[in-house]
């Protein structure tokens, strides 16, 4: 049996860029360490999901670790809360939520005049009402999210964002009889905050520099956090997760992942990706499966940064110079988890490189780790096949009839 | 329409063989008639039941003719039952069972000192108790299987191997309300057979030779023989096999396939392989469908023999010679059902070549058949896809849709 590293490049998958001669960002790279791995590996391509989706970080990293995400993926709420680092526990029922402008009882912007900064309007909202626990954090600008923890709590409301402006703040309803007691509390919770809200100093302040106030909160995306099996029980693995991503970090924790933190590694473009790399080939002693994400490809993808991209590529692929070294005893495989084009700025539903490299793999004939190059691999498969590959390639796998 | 000629070399996937300079067996191999079908066909790599899969022989040959083996697969008794040539009835439960030696009332070895021949043992064993049938037949060595045929059998049922030696043989028990019954004569069976081993001539003559008695039979892998739709029920042509392996052949005749017997087919490398293939083309007269199962390069693989592997590989090309006189009726489908690496020694879940050729066909740039060479066909599938395909290519798909 072999170690199993798996390295995800987020949103490494790229279209042809103009500043780049027409390649894409891992055409364009010097990368000898990733093409190393493809020449004596199997390669192809894989389509997070499906073909055609275009999967988020996250339903893509669940469908990858073999979780099902018609079945795990329950709404962005849960998913935006880890993405903000909330700690979420089984029954907590989360939201995403936006801050808007009420004036003279309308609703008139529903980003809250592009407010900064919600961090202090969130503390201020956190509260306990009938024995459920309101946790809200901010997140970029106007969104946030909010995490009601307690018991008897359902998802099964309406949601509270009208999606349009000049028009009343709704309260919730309950859409189902199992969810009168949460949107109960959730009323109470809207009327206290609007009374907090608009008496806070940073709304009153707004409001005298001529700004609209963020005095309303406003909830949608409601989801029950997922129960998983763990990754250990699924696989008979014990195994573990470095990433600089909230929201990769929260999937794992889901999944029964350690998290081991890593100096340097900050979910930006300017990680350290050597300690990046050597922490989980040390992280192999302990464990037997290790579940890398790296972010930096996928923010210059959103950034619309090809030079960017290709230089996040050329910098992890120095840094992958020591997994050469690991191929005996372990199973090296590396890809994206979606496609993000520097030339869209967003996720696509294209398919992405794949590689499996370990001593003794029939390798074929591909030697450039590219879109292009691993057509002509192996494989074309969707990410939910790539689990049972790698128990497969690691001698894990048990043989299915005789 | 188009008679159909399905081979399937058993195994014939392989990995790098230090031996062959880095090949795998069929790259190694001098294969011109193997290599002219996929310059005439179209090719691709096929992953047996699904992707990373360690299916076996039964898995695969089941999935390959269309049934799912989720669906009937019911375990490794019935089908080590039908591998040893016991004629399965829908309702039979069957068994894997072990002779074991107890000496002093403990089991001290579950191979009965590896006796050869069990046969005698076997066959003194057969009854019916209680309006049960027992049927057993030996295998190699120690195996052999039992078959229960009779009304209201189950097979929730414990098993009566302990997996252990210094232990207490064992009894079954029931596992569910509706095994009652069935633990109830195994038991008597159990301790029927005890009495009828322990004064064996057989085993008495052992024990004077100073050797292991085989006195104690251990049951496990219970299963029900699955009901499954006729293969010309499915697919609208009368079928054949060809094949040297009662597993195989069990599987035929499951799904309706008529046996054909072919002189000098041994089921081992040293089998005739002119005979065969020459035998599958003269039933095409009266079959639409003939299926072969060419064991040698399994067997190959087992024994970590890349050599004999690939020998086998061009006996058998050889003899298929005479395939390219059939093409302008005949659709020839050539593949593996798993592959069995001579540097593993055991079913991998990597992919197998497969090849389509008929007169006609859309060829693709393919001209080697071997693992490698295929990869850049037209298909990367998995044995589910194949039927629909033959049906395809041999014009007998009904159109779906206008």
């Amino acid at each position: 049996m072999k170690k199993v590293l798996l390295i995800i490049m987020d949103g490494l998958g790229d279209r042809p860029n103009n500043s780049l001669n027409g390649k894409t960002a891992l055409q364009a790279a010097y990368k000898p360490n990733l093409d190393y791995l493809a020449s004596n590996g199997a390669t192809g391509l894989m389509s997070p999901v499906s073909f055609g989706i275009r999967s988020g970080s996250d339903t893509s990293h669940l469908s990858i670790l073999g979780y099902d995400p018609e079945k795990y993926y329950t709404g962005r709420g849960p998913f935006e809360a880890m993405g903000l680092g909330i700690g979420l526990e089984a029954g907590d029922i989360a939201f995403r939520a936006n801050f808007g402008s009420v004036v003279d009882g309308k609703l008139v912007d529903r980003r809250a005049g592009r407010i900064k900064d919600t961090s202090e309007l969130s503390k201020s909202l956190e509260t306990s009402i009938d024995g459920v626990e309101f946790i809200i954090k901010s997140g970029v600008e106007h969104r946030a999210a909010l995490v009601l923890r307690g018991i008897n709590l359902s998802d099964k409301i309406s949601e509270t964002d009208p999606h349009n402006t000049d028009t009343e703040p709704l309260f919730t309803k309950p859409l189902k009889k199992e969810g009168e007691f949460t949107a109960s509390v959730i009323n109470k919770f809207i009327e206290r905050s609007r009374r907090i809200l608009n008496e806070h100093p940073v709304n009153l302040k707004r409001i005298e520099l001529g700004e609209l106030p963020a005095n309303e909160i406003m909830l949608r995306g409601a989801g029950k956090i997922p129960e998983m099996p763990s990754f250990s029980e699924k696989y008979g693995m014990n195994a573990a997760c470095i990433s600089g991503t909230p929201l990769i970090r929260g999937i794992a924790k889901l999944a029964g992942l350690d998290i081991i933190n890593v100096d340097g590694m900050t979910g930006r473009t300017d990680t350290n990706y050597e300690n990046v790399i050597n922490s989980a080939i040390s992280s192999l002693k302990n464990y037997e499966f290790v579940l890398v994400n790296i972010k930096g490809t996928d923010i210059a993808g959103h950034d619309k940064k090809p030079e960017l991209k290709k230089s996040v590529i050329e910098r992890v692929d120095r840094a992958m110079e020591p997994l050469k070294k690991i191929l005996g005893d372990t199973l090296v495989v590396i890809t994206g988890d979606h496609s993000t084009p520097c030339s869209y700025g967003d996720h696509t539903g294209d398919p992405v490189p794949v590689l499996f490299s370990t001593e003794g793999i029939l390798y074929d004939y591909v030697n450039s780790f590219d879109e292009l190059g691993v057509s002509s691999g192996f494989y074309k498969i969707k990410s939910t096949d790539l689990m049972p590959i790698v128990l497969s390639y690691s001698e894990r796998a048990e043989k299915y009839g005789a």
